[in-house]
């Protein structure tokens, strides 16, 4: 008999058909990464790209040109963008605005790797520190009011191109998700006066049973009403709302446990396609004691399929214990372990 | 620029992107239908499937043997299933329940056709005959509260048979995007007085741009605020919140309709995967004043990538005006004119 499981923070409700659990190699992952012949995000190639808006580079070297270690430009093909008015307005029922907000590219190595776990620590922390730097930044647009980072790895994930990066997109409204996880949020602080996510934390660690890895700082786990397989969101374990307000403690140690939770993932599904964003809270709000930041980090093993799209709900054939079980235990393949890599 | 767009029912904002705007062409729909080798869905193999829950067939026949036009039969590995009790329980902050439900399978033909465009309208009037007798029988069970009937065409739309069939999937608790839905729709009618989906109607019909087919008694269109490109839906004009209580001169122009409609769709992208999903509302209502059956047809053509997941915003790239003139204007190709088909 499945279950039927309910997100404590937006009324999801996530149907675990623990009948059709699939070991992780039952799954297509047959999209998988090549390399290209010529790639845009190589060092060397800086002026195949749009200017940089930011990057961390050698104090010798000259604004895109060679010498960077982390580097942010202009999406290519953006889908919002920085110049313009609002221009709020009605056509009968139908409510519109124009497309202002922002769109980056955030290139994460010089050289041609192809995932998180291909990075070292030094770089995964450099990409911390240039997401918040960019969302500081942008913040003090007052026509932008939240900023979402995320990840595409892969074909079957919505990649383009294959050299490892992340992107930021700015919006000029709440996005729809964000409300929802705001909302409900708040209505667990009002009635219980805690934390959703902070009680989340306290019974996972009590349980044990979904946890992944579990840090001084940090708690990676399968969410108990997980979407996907594998699925898992890492949580600070001090509350706070806001990324861009990490300690610095914080993203020395961030760094590891990221590279680590994609390093067991990419080893026990055999490198899928995945995401990962980061859920923070929108500009226009101070800290706020109900809303708590994570990273949410999703394979691309299911395909969202009629039902899914007509009722919201998702269908996951692993029930994340057995998600989290696996990945507790899985070995990491180092890239030094892996001459062929 | 890019455009904004809101839907006026549940608040989901599109982003409207113009400048990525592609030809049909530019799409990948490489992953093609191909014939397999062994069709449990075929007549002459019911042997093959679990026994049927309803057929309609010759007289002499004899169920679960050959001689049936359509045949409802148990999804062989159900996501919700059909016996048990809700067992509604907590465990700490989360909540859940057991997944009792219904999930069928509808094979709408005897033969190994692969779309809706490929069956004759004899054929589809009595596949809506059965979604209809399905959700009606379904209804009495007061265990269960919606009926989401949906299709999938095609790998990259979620399928893993390609024989056509639809699928009826039966829940103990009303979806969240239903919830979204009426209550978008209830908003509306209750600060207006009107239906949203009768001032749609109105607005595309005044306007034209957005028109895919009008007819006496339906009209398809691109919707306003799309969020996948050349999406279509199909609305009855008349105001009626429940498919299963379609009038029959519905049933018998709707086949026509759905028919025209995906042969559009199939001619324009070079036989696309997609889904589609009619939305009713949910059982234990009364004919509602708010709410308004309708069709909503979705050719997989993007791919949901992290800026989706994490927002619920959508980036379609192309503009409904433009995806509707492209469809009023491209021709079907009936399978008689194409003899390599």
């Amino acid at each position: 008999m499945p279950d039927l499981r309910k997100d404590p923070i937006v009324g999801r409700w996530v149907i675990v058909a623990k009948s059709r659990a699939r070991r992780p190699h039952d799954f297509d992952t047959s999209q998988r990464r090549q390399r290209p012949q010529f790639c845009p995000f190589c060092e060397g190639n800086e002026s195949k790209t749009s200017g940089e808006i930011l990057a961390y580079r050698d104090p010798q070297s000259q604004p895109n040109g060679e010498g960077w270690r982390v580097r942010v430009i202009p999406n290519k093909f953006p889908a919002l963008e920085i110049e313009g008015e609002l221009n709020k307005r009605g056509d009968g029922i139908y409510d519109m605005m124009q497309g202002v907000g922002a769109h980056e590219v955030i290139i994460e190595s010089p050289e041609h790797v192809l995932s998180t776990s291909e990075l070292s620590e030094e770089q995964l922390r450099e990409v911390f520190w240039v997401y918040r730097d960019r969302l500081v930044d942008l913040k003090k647009d007052p026509r932008l009011v939240y900023g979402m980072i995320f990840k595409n790895v892969g074909a079957a994930a919505g990649a383009s191109l294959e050299h490892t990066h992340s992107q930021l997109i700015v919006t000029p409204i709440v996005p729809i998700n964000v409300r929802e996880e705001m909302t409900g949020s708040l209505e667990f602080f009002n009635y219980r006066g805690r934390c959703v996510y902070c009680d989340m934390i306290q019974q996972e660690l009590a349980s044990e049973k979904r946890i992944v890895l579990d840090t001084p700082a940090f708690l990676a786990f399968a969410p108990f009403a997980s979407r996907f397989p594998f699925e898992t969101w890492i949580l600070p374990k001090t509350h706070a709302s806001h990324f861009e307000n990490i300690q610095k403690n914080e993203v020395d140690e961030l760094s590891g446990v990221i590279r680590q939770v994609i390093g067991k993932i990419e080893a026990a599904l055999d490198q899928p396609a995945y995401n990962y964003i980061i859920h923070t809270a929108p500009f226009d709000t101070q800290e706020l004691g109900h809303y708590h930041w994570h990273i949410e980090i999703m394979p691309s093993l299911t395909k969202t399929a009629g039902f899914e799209w007509g009722t919201g709900f998702y269908i996951n054939p692993v029930p994340p214990e057995e998600a989290a079980a696996f990945l507790r235990e899985v070995e990491i393949r180092e890239p030094e372990d892996n001459p062929s890599g």
